[in-house]
């Protein structure tokens, strides 16, 4: 199989990304073409040996990869509109290989309005993709530290397919292979709701995207507000609270300390709820009303009348229980 | 020696960059508050297995990460105002190390006048860096496909320390201590012209960053402007001139099919040709006149009256000899 290298691979992919001019591609900047407006920018990074679970395919890898980046904007409510994008590739990657790498890019290019504007090939040990998105809003947008006393906590979901999916994967868990299936294609093709974030975010009094995990995403919520967040209810589907007691897991963990759900988290005030409800039920977005915000400090969960504090699990890059 | 998870390293480059509220690093997007202007975007990989000598120190290494951003913006004239930072760090980076990364990023950005808004961490196999940098500029930019007939062509320099510095480390090739430690500097320690580029600009009718090797350079700018480019001067010093002798190495080898150079290569107008010689002098910065744009195609070198096709040498990723 040949080999491309770095020139060839630019023009693969320069090909996939249609609408593109070669004088765009060919200079030392890109340029950003926006109207008078705030410019948003996300930089995120996915290193294969890390963040790539062995069963997604090259397509999906770059796919998400972007995908990931627009899960931002989405919790935002701001409109995603350039990428750069900057690719490590390990030697021995085929034509076919990078072929299908251009693929997923163009892919989620598509799905999302967001237009690639230029890029930095490279060689090394592993693949890592660099996605910085960019992004424009004239308004004010939510922060993670803006809930107020009273609010409710809200969530788009469910969550705890993509922990089960790992767990299938490899620690062997028991399960069916419709479920199987099921919760991988959450890892391996995940969808912001970014069109929920774009109608919604004015409502939202503090948001974040959830994936990190849903507990962190919580935390830091709660500790950058300033508030307590009581939390009674449990974002997911009847088929992963099976899978949890086929597998005696307790739910809770692989909904609250999973990651990659790419879910929007977010507190809204009593009243605006039912415009939130409208917007979910208008594009067919489910969403889970799972606590309220009150005056004090951290994040408890409460079950059966008793409340206890509810665990920052989740990832961390470099954490030493994992070294 | 204790080793940092993300959470610990994301503090320690917070620490670095003064002048950052709390705020701005602890949400989903950072945002450009720049005034009404075009916005010029630069992304830029650097990958420890292929672009990193093994002689280079962390602060070295993720100074030079951003410096390399600098230089793209400095041949076309545009003030770089703006970085994101994403990392991968391997396993077993202690905190000193992580503390080495943070004090080269706040180093170059102060030199340049770049304010670092955000990031991210992750781990990886090998050390990568991608910055994303942002910069405005209200008027029009040179291209790499302006040349005209006429134009004088005109790099800042010297070229030829860097790849004899890689020859002295890698290939054991002969020469003095001093002439060792002054090559290798150029490659540790880049200083991209971004005030020469941002007063000359105005005057280049194309122009472009070096990096990738003069020769690779020159191709372009010819190829884009559709022009004829004729090389007849070698902008180098003595020393390297001598160090070439010395190993019996083609001299141009040294200058032409280099790279990380971090220079600006342009042409200009010779009527032009005074203000341009004004900068350079007023900065400190050396111009060297190496050649004319002339209809037709290619580049060629000029030497003992005799007209040939300057190689298209240089370095590209994942090439096939290298495979």
């Amino acid at each position: 199989m040949k080999k491309p290298d770095e020139i060839e691979i630019i023009k693969i992919f320069q090909k996939k990304f249609v609408g593109k001019t070669k004088s765009q591609y060919n200079d030392d900047l890109e340029v950003l073409d926006v109207p008078k407006s705030k410019i948003y920018v996300k930089s995120d990074m996915l290193v294969q040996s890390t963040d790539v679970p062995n069963f997604m395919k090259p397509a999906e890898i770059s796919r998400k990869s972007l995908v990931s980046c627009v899960s931002d904007f989405a919790c935002k409510g701001v409109r995603p509109r350039f990428a750069t994008i900057a690719i490590a590739i390990p030697e021995g990657f085929t034509k076919k290989m990078i072929d299908s790498l251009a693929t997923g890019f163009q892919k989620a290019s598509k799905e999302y309005g967001v237009k690639i504007i230029g890029g930095d090939t490279n060689q090394g040990k592993e693949i890592v993709i660099e996605v910085s998105m960019f992004g424009t809003n004239q308004g004010k947008i939510p922060s993670r530290g803006g809930a107020k006393k009273g609010d409710i906590i809200v969530t788009t979901g469910p969550f705890g397919y993509t922990s089960s999916a790992l767990k299938i994967a490899y620690e062997k868990h028991r399960t069916g292979a419709k479920f199987a299936k099921k919760s991988m294609g959450f890892v391996k093709n995940p969808k912001p709701r970014l069109e929920f974030g774009l109608q919604a975010a004015k409502y939202f009094t503090s948001s974040m995207d959830s994936s990190d995990g849903l507990a962190i995403c919580l935390h830091e919520m709660s500790s950058q507000s300033k508030k307590k967040f009581v939390i009674f209810g449990i974002p997911t589907n009847p088929d992963v609270v099976e899978f949890a007691a086929k597998n005696k897991i307790d739910v809770k963990d692989l909904v609250f300390c999973g990651g990659e759900e790419y879910e929007i988290v977010f507190t809204v005030s009593p009243k605006d709820l039912h415009k939130i409800r409208q917007i979910g039920e208008k594009l067919g977005v489910p969403l889970f009303y799972i606590g309220f915000v009150t005056s004090g400090r951290n994040v408890t969960f409460n079950e059966n009348n008793r409340e206890r504090i509810l665990e920052r699990c989740g990832w961390v890059h470099l954490e030493s229980s994992k070294l």
